[in-house]
């Protein structure tokens, strides 16, 4: 058998844990797969004596991950630290520049300087592998840049947050509200104490940035991603949603088109006889469009120790095993600087949900705007009737552009009829 | 850019053609992914006359593909002839001893002889790899191989024939007869003229063994996997299944157990949250469970020429990359000679269909064999009535050994009143 690959360890919480546990537990058989030991040599966290369910005796500890980058006798880095900048930089920075290989979940840090990180990896002629930062264990990050590498892709699309996916679900299944499954999901330990990350889209359009570099070849970029989160759905919208034949899922939607590459996070409404309409909870799906290959469906627990855990040590067998394909599929310098196409230039059907007086020629009022702004409508349902207090109408649309439903709210505003912010949810036509 | 990977194609049908399409089509891409082109050299096919709507010919032409794998100047041998023996396997046998890589997407081939090849490859140092021969262009090798290489599979199922789904699921949405629609699959060219590889579940077979070897790193074994096909499944017992909840698929199955691995391949009834039953045509599915990782779903087109070409121009980017992973996951030699646990240790709840006269006292008989033979039943249809004449008694079962369910079938064979031989379908429970 050949020498072991020596490892060190960053970030001891709950995914850190995790591998620590599985290299335990599969230890042996991992050997086999590899021809060769995966062995953790150092590890590095905040609190030493704290109780993590795996002993860490036997590892050399540091203090300081950025040390324990420069100066452990170890192959891999593993960064499971968090956070886009600061110490889970330094220290990856630290392990390139010291000849070791980077291993890391940090959807944060490839989101936000990938391609940096793939620019040293490569001029070591090192690895930069980042599985576990997106959807948890799926292999999804392998598929697009191993397993559909002879195709163009087109397209792709998923639920990548399992906590929206969870919040989303429970409200559907329960017809309780935004805030009440929030709380909920909190104790259960499924929501941070800031949910800002998961409920803003911000972790989903961190996820959307990493896949469409690899499936288009751009440069992963973040910051020009349209974000809505899930806040302001409401049991209400729920409702309607169902009863128009629709699941109001967060999704993260990425195209290649003429005009530049599509990348948004919102609520969608999708289809019964989408691929993602019946994923529930915590898991995640994302559907990839190949032009040889057609549609693939990847769905599996999105996150926690267990599925994270699996998609690191995947990378550390790679490594292991010699396989070493470049960060983001090409060569991190031909990754291309493209446009983001702007969210205003969306073509698409939209729900449409105003809270308005039930009084005589409001929807007279309501009609005349969405003709002056040229929007076309599908279906309309209005069914309370309550003279004098607000009543919800919702309408559906046939294809019009972002710009126009844009104008539209903001000419309904201008109604005193109209007593709430009016509410707008994207349909997507996905089917397989 | 480093030397072209030079490769020959044997085998110019619907997979061939679309490799040699693929690989004109998104080349200049591919070769930025690889750092290097992939080049073809060298074509054979039994025709070369034939109008197969690429050119070919800038390549060298070999009438005989064991020739070509010996003699042509290449680094890799796509076999793409098909079979289990013959030609397929010499000509690979060939590449081997002349230091070639091969990749295939003969299913046959790897599943009565996978064991073979790899060791050849291994003691050259060379690649065996055929991601084409499993569930088209879904990285479903790949994913077993690599991407969950960390966990312990515990067990695996899926659809793995498109045109057995396809056949099933126009059943089911039309009301027709399998050999109503099979003649019209065939006329469509979904099914061959010879249906009896897909229908019978061989193919099927030959791919779960495959996977069930990746999965739990025994020898391929598809001698000893349970098989049963779809041409005994009726109209019929597609509408009771769609009254009892269920759907009829036809599923390969693996699971490691402690009496030793199961691999069975016949028609289940699967409930509507079960992550297959919405699988519909020519797509596959596979669900994998892993001990870290829990359940992943892939999902895609299982056939055709662009999703194999996908797979096998995957595999030969993998080797224009440099990544090599064992072609079994493992060294072959230390694939296991494991147990394949018979069908007559299965543990499942049934579908039982009789067509008996409806005479009084039919009834008493049935329920006594079932008593005799401890099966307890779970629901029992029988809606429609006409004194003398033969009419459906539908059952399902608790949990109960295969072996029972056979004796009661024998016993209920020797009642005059069983007018037809009995139906059974293994119920089973699969959700995510």
């Amino acid at each position: 058998m050949s020498k072991s690959l020596k490892i060190s360890v960053a970030g001891l919480g709950t995914v850190g844990a995790g591998v620590l546990s599985l290299l335990r537990t599969n230890g042996a058989e991992i050997s086999r797969k590899c021809g060769r030991d995966i062995e953790v040599v150092a590890v590095s966290a905040r609190d030493a004596s704290r109780d993590r369910g795996v002993n860490i005796s036997a590892f050399k500890w540091f203090d300081n991950p950025v040390t324990m980058a420069r100066e452990s006798d170890c192959d891999v880095f593993v960064e499971l630290i968090g956070g886009d900048s600061g110490v889970a930089r330094d220290s990856c920075e630290a392990a390139f520049s010291s000849g070791k290989s980077v291993v890391t979940a940090n959807k944060a840090l490839i989101a936000n300087g990938g391609k940096g990180l793939a620019l040293l990896a490569e001029e070591k002629g090192l690895g930069l592998a980042y599985e576990g930062a997106v959807a948890g264990g799926i292999p999804i990050v392998k598929s697009i840049k191993e397993g559909l590498a002879g195709n163009k892709i087109t397209g792709l699309y998923g639920i990548l947050n399992g906590t929206c996916n969870y919040i989303l679900t429970t409200m559907g299944g329960t017809g309780r509200d935004f805030e009440d499954v929030l709380a909920e999901a909190q104790k259960l330990g499924y929501a941070e104490v800031d949910p800002a990350m998961d409920v803003d889209g911000i972790d989903t359009a961190h996820k959307l940035s990493i896949l469409a570099s690899l499936a288009f070849g751009n440069e992963v970029n973040f910051s020009d991603t349209f974000i809505e989160g899930i806040r302001d759905i409401s049991a209400l919208d729920i409702r309607f949603a169902n009863e128009l034949g629709y699941r109001i899922k967060l999704l993260g939607i990425a195209q290649a088109t003429k005009s530049g590459i599509v990348q948004r996070v919102h609520p969608c409404m999708v289809g019964l006889d989408s691929p993602v309409s019946h994923v529930e909870g915590v898991y995640n799906a994302i559907v990839v469009q190949g032009d040889y290959l057609g549609p693939t469906v990847y769905e599996g627990r999105g996150a926690g120790a267990g599925p994270t855990a699996s998609a690191v040590v995947a990378d550390l067998i790679d490594i292991a095993r010699g396989i070493k394909s470049p960060a983001f599929g090409r060569p991190a310098c031909d990754l291309e600087n493209c446009k983001i196409s702007p969210i205003d230039d969306h073509i698409g059907s939209y729900y449409i949900r105003l809270m308005v007086l039930d009084r005589p020629g409001v929807f007279a009022d309501v009609a005349g705007v969405l003709r002056d702004e040229e929007v076309s409508m599908e279906a309309i349902l209005q069914r309370t009737r309550s003279p004098g207090e607000s009543v919800p109408v919702v309408m559906t649309t046939h294809d019009v552009k972002e710009k126009s439903i844009q104008c539209a709210l903001k000419r309904f505003e201008e109604y005193e009829t109209v007593v709430e912010e009016p509410k707008i949810i994207r349909i997507e036509p996905l089917t397989l």
